[in-house]
């Protein structure tokens, strides 16, 4: 923790006391900005679609025609080790390990105008800015930094899908806002294919933003409405190759032009401040039309009162951290839980506007019916704990999110759910088709309150769309050949899950022919366990293992972010065949103290994307996602003891409250969701399942509030940093027996009481 | 006249005595394929939103980064002189000065498959094929071709938004059918901004194109439906610089992969044929979105009968035709006179789907509310006889496009009035803002039934946007200066005609504060008129006149595509006046008389587009627009004969049946609607007024069907190709003074009478 972060967290050092009264300053909003959490330090609220927050850079990712780690890097646009702001974006993932988004930058700057954004080494040569943590405050709702080079404080906050700028001149002179409508989070390649901006009036512009990125064709449109008028405005375009313009004799296009278009634009607009006077910029999104952004603007903040707004969006943020009340041992404790709230409710985001449409998977233009439209799911990621996190504390909105994915489904022109919904685009990131899992969980769990018979329609056509990353090869063969891809061991390991999942649904909706089916292909993990190592390992097409093989490696090995130590243990639905197969507890229960115990050198996960030595405990990776579930498998060992011991370890070891406080990608919160349930004493081991694994709280209490008015209470006795160990259980009293907790326990309220201890219970 | 051509000629040598029954039988749409009449040979219907016609290239802008002035031979995609066809693409600019356009292009072909166009020069090298006139069939909403290359008989008709193919295959083969979505007619650079396709089922594909070339942000949509289901398909990119594609390692995306999208992309359809079999096409396209376009197939051809919807195509031809029901001396004369009603109604075209929606301005879509939306303006030149001509002989059409003019001022942002309406952009083409005259002439003549105060404020709006090719210099000193930009004198004479416009509609609304303003502004051209040598002349913002100029140069000389000869004569509105400065009848006679008979000299119009050796009289340059009613300017200096000679002059030299057949582009009928004004015996000098100059019919006699269910009729007795001078004149019987009819001469119905004669009437 450096000295500026140790200063901001004196500053809330007192919330305890007061944390009747607001959850929302346990929010830090910049842990995890440092090094791998990408996640962002601006202004949104819960699942807001703006996301408005300070890019210190942005990386293209080709550099000389090589690779750009840094990126990865800025996957969220700031590290909180950059010394410059280059000016404020309105989108950005929460957590993410791929880069995109970074729509439209504004920058307010003093003096000459700069259209160039300059470096971070010499920032003074463009409209880019240092500034210091001193000055800088992040918080639910609210960002605001001093921006040296200009002496302008700068606050931001938002509304559903608008950004509210507020820009504090310090003294009278000259003033230009940038907007930059060529700036964008990068991944691959000169990703902006169109912009388009149009000029309504003297404080008024509306235009769009095609880019070419991770997701392919992704389109956003604005309206941006200036509290005072400018007196003049202009633009560049610095496409490097000039193209015809017909119109360029006929105007002049660089200077008070209303009616731009091009590859690479950027705008400013020009004022004369006194000392000390306030600009305000509202900033709205549609992903339909300029007409709609505007309509959102003036739907969601109808005035230029920019504490009102802080206060309306800090309001849903009070709301939606009060879902859970909960008691910590320590203030670091509070802030790590509400943050990880926090962090579990930025995304995915609302992608629909007040009139309720939005644009489809198809190009069309569609008007949700009866639920919200949500995009950027990182399924992936997600379906671990995210989505069951929602089903217990959000589940309305969970809801909303399968009637968003089937809304895709019916859009898609390959007959699938999303893999990974990106504005209306399908970027098909990572391996499985985990949409399947999220849609089996909410319709077992009684979330979803669509037609199950399409859902589970949609589930199996995704599962046989036989193109999809060796699907027709692992339907016919059992699993995917080495030869087929990279990825098969653990293509085929997440098939089986997801297959799993569907026959869960079937069963539920009474549907034997496709639950016999699925049922079977949820078996075909086995087909690439090699018990002559015991592992995990690519198999060939002709039946034969392959015979060079890392059990360490992280690269080349048939995996995808991860090796087979950590692969080999993805059987979440089937652990207890799992334990069969490798030889019995004994043996599970040693691979799994090798795991957390032996050392991984570095040269096994150099360059892989969201493994990292803070990650890693071990070999065990908790800064990503596949081993997720594995600490609370000690519980079928007969050791729920280690369970307990581990999972308050990772707690203790992979969250902390400073701005490198997370071990890894936050990865859209399923991080942070695997810290709310195991600090509650539960885990989703293998969603589509109504069952929980038991753990160790770290909470002292906590009181779920449920949606259907209920409570659900944890509390554990005796709790403290040493008593790790669960001595009882009881669920409304009674002792509980067994290391499992259902849904329905959870969900028609109740209390589940722990006793803590600080020796194992060998009893239970 | 070439051996083919001789022979097609032939072929509808017994046309005239059929002509009760058939008018569609002149039309030759090959007239004006060869040079520089820029028609395009395809089918389509009338004011058609699809243009269904063969491209025998497509030239880029840039050969070796210099500019390649055969990108303007390809304004529509064909020259008549090219051996080969590249395919069939579905959108085409009639006799446009500038390229753009050829959306889609299909290409069936036999044996392997080849993605790859081929050169003309050794088409089997690609798709392309060699064809032979000899088996080329172009008449009104039919075009057949047989491909050489693949022994294929490609047949084309059209309804309104939708191409209709039928290709005959020769044997049991192998086919495809490639969908070309990089092909277009270029102008400038690398156009292609994005393309997407979707294959919805094994015989429906839908998808979009957006172009960045002479319309700045242009986007079309299609609907694509094979009558017989493909048994495969695929695409392949053909972008040099490789981008991420996050999918490329899930999906086999270059073979029945049915989502596509990319800069650069081909597709093909595969197909087992039998012998004579024949596959056919239905091809829509829609401004708005991809279920538009669907949606418009459904509506206009629901059936797979080829030969019906070419006669309903045809019908509607014929309809058109015989709103002007004329005898005239020869067959050469028929073909003439119903091929130019014809290409005077191609363009603009209707810019709506079936359901009313378009694309706006605004980049909105918006729902034509009462009209019919059009697009394709090309002002400049349609203002002087097209606009005119409809408004007699169409004139419900020409509301709905003084309608669309309106629609397209309310959705812009520069609050003008179209320059060139170019599918929901403006390309700002040309000089003036000629819409003004359009507006004011179809209000004058009753023939625009919206607001006309709105239609006023929208005219002084765009004449007084200041930003606009020097209007505000304009406005304050009354003439551009000559540093202000290379076309000074030619903008500051258009100004002053577009202004007297203005002047005519104020006055005939009673505004009579508008009317002073530009009455005072129509009369600026004085300000460049040099008395020192009786020519128009750059003039710097000193006031002086520019010292080095040249009297016969188009080049660098103040003037848009014309020299001073020419364009000195362009105050249409005030020809007694400009008369009285150039030193009276006399003075004029002899100008008028030295332009048609000197000699120009090719270096003096060299590189000049649309100025050509044969749109040349003496220097009087028919082929291009700014001297079209200089013929007629005798009838004040008390010579009508002049008139009455030049204008047989110039029908006989500058229209032919050949496919060189026009002197000129013919810029969206302007040509075309020049040859039928003067056939007829009148002309419209000055759009605006409600009166039309007489000239010397070429009609033996013509009925119009007026729309108002009324009749005019033109008779001239004793036409002969030496009887050009006319001898006396009646309306209704009466003898008509002077050299003058008004539209409501015309519109009232009624009779006019020429006698003709093969020596001037002094008297007259």
């Amino acid at each position: 923790m450096d000295g500026l972060w140790a200063a901001y967290a004196a500053a809330t050092k007192d919330a305890r006391t007061q944390s009747a009264d607001s959850l929302i300053r346990y929010v830090r909003p910049l842990i995890g900005t440092a090094k791998m959490g990408h996640t962002f330090p601006g202004a949104t609220v819960p699942f807001g679609a703006v996301q408005l927050s300070p890019d210190t850079d942005t990386i293209p990712y080709a550099v000389d025609g090589r690779y750009n780690p840094d990126v990865y890097t800025y996957c969220a646009g700031y590290q909180y080790d950059d010394p410059t702001i280059v000016g404020f974006s309105h989108t950005h993932f929460s957590g993410t390990g791929h880069s995109d988004l970074g729509d439209f930058l504004i920058m307010p700057t003093a003096g000459a105008l700069q259209l160039n954004p300059g470096t971070a080494g010499d920032p003074q040569t463009g409209f880019r800015s240092a500034y210091s943590h001193d000055n800088e405050t992040a918080g639910a709702n609210y960002y605001r930094v001093k921006l040296d080079d200009h002496q302008i404080t700068a606050e931001l906050t938002t509304a559903m899908r608008t950004g509210f700028h507020r820009y504090t001149f310090p003294a009278e002179e000259e003033a230009h806002i940038i907007l930059d409508l060529m700036h964008g989070i990068y991944d691959y390649g000169d990703k902006t294919v169109w912009t388009v901006a149009r000029v309504l009036n003297d404080s008024t512009v509306v235009g769009y933003r095609q880019t070419n990125g991770w997701a392919r064709t992704r389109t956003v449109y604005f309206a941006m409405s200036f509290s005072k008028p400018f007196k003049s405005y202009g633009s560049r375009n610095f496409e490097a190759t000039p193209v015809y313009r017909g119109f360029w004799r006929k105007f002049d296009q660089n200077d008070n032009f209303p009616d731009i278009a091009g590859k690479k634009l950027r705008m400013h607009f020009d004022f004369d401040v006194e000392a000390d006077e306030q600009i305000q910029v509202k900033f709205s999104l549609s992903p339909v039309s300029m007409t709609n952004a505007v309509a959102n603007m003036e739907a969601e903040i109808p005035h230029w009162d920019f504490d009102r707004a802080k206060r309306e969006g800090q309001g849903l943020w009070e709301k939606e951290l009060r879902r859970i009340e909960a008691t910590l041992p320590t203030e670091a404790d509070y802030v790590n839980f509400y943050t990880a709230m926090y962090h579990a409710a930025l995304m995915p985001t609302v992608y629909m506007d007040v009139n309720g449409q939005y644009k489809g998977l198809d190009y069309e233009v569609h008007t949700a019916d009866g639920f919200t439209n949500y995009t950027s799911l990182s399924l992936w990621d997600t379906f671990r704990a995210f989505h069951p996190y929602l089903n217990i504390v959000n589940p309305s909105r969970n809801a909303d999110i399968v009637a968003s994915m089937m809304a895709h489904y019916e859009q898609s022109v390959l007959n699938m759910l999303p893999i990974w919904s990106h504005y209306a685009n399908d970027n098909w990131c990572m391996s499985g088709y985990h949409s399947v899992s999220v849609v089996a969980d909410a319709i077992i769990k009684g979330v979803y309150q669509g037609d199950p018979e399409a859902a589970l329609d949609a589930c199996v056509a995704t599962a046989n769309q036989r193109r999809y990353e060796g699907i027709g090869e692992y339907i016919d063969k059992g699993y995917i050949a080495d030869e087929t891809n990279g990825t098969s061991v653990s293509n085929t390991l997440e098939y089986a899950y997801d297959d799993w999942c569907i026959a869960q649904l079937a069963k539920h909706l009474g549907r034997h022919d496709v639950y016999d089916t699925f049922i079977r292909r949820s078996e075909n993990w086995r087909n690439l366990y090699d018990a002559s190592i015991g592992f995990m390992r690519p198999r060939h097409a002709d039946g034969t293992f392959r015979k060079a093989f890392d059990v360490l490696e992280t690269h080349g090995q048939g995996f995808i972010e991860g090796n087979t130590w950590n692969y080999s243990l993805y059987v979440p639905h089937n652990p207890a065949g799992l334990m069969e197969v490798m030889g019995g507890k004994g043996r599970l229960s040693r691979y799994l103290d090798s795991l957390f115990t032996m050392h991984l050198p570095d040269k096994f996960f150099a360059h892989t994307e969201d493994i990292t030595r803070e990650g890693i405990i071990g070999n065990y990776v908790h800064g990503n996602e596949p081993a997720h579930h594995v600490a609370y498998l000690y519980n079928i060992t007969g050791e729920a003891s280690k369970t307990q011991e581990r999972v308050r370890m990772i707690l203790e070891n992979q969250y902390h409250n400073g701005p490198d406080g997370l071990g890894g990608n936050d990865d859209c919160g399923q991080m942070s969701a695997w810290y709310l349930f195991s600090s509650l004493g539960f885990y989703p081991v293998s969603p589509g399942s109504d069952v929980y694994w038991l753990g160790s709280p770290l909470v002292e209490s906590a009181t779920i509030n449920l949606e259907n008015g209920k409570t659900f209470t944890v509390e554990a006795i005796n709790q403290s940093d040493k008593n790790v160990y669960v001595e009882q259980v009881t669920l409304n009293g009674k002792p509980l027996a067994g290391y499992q907790l259902t849904h329905s326990d959870i969900v028609n309220g109740g209390q589940l009481v722990f006793t803590m201890a600080d020796k194992p219970n060998k009893k239970r």
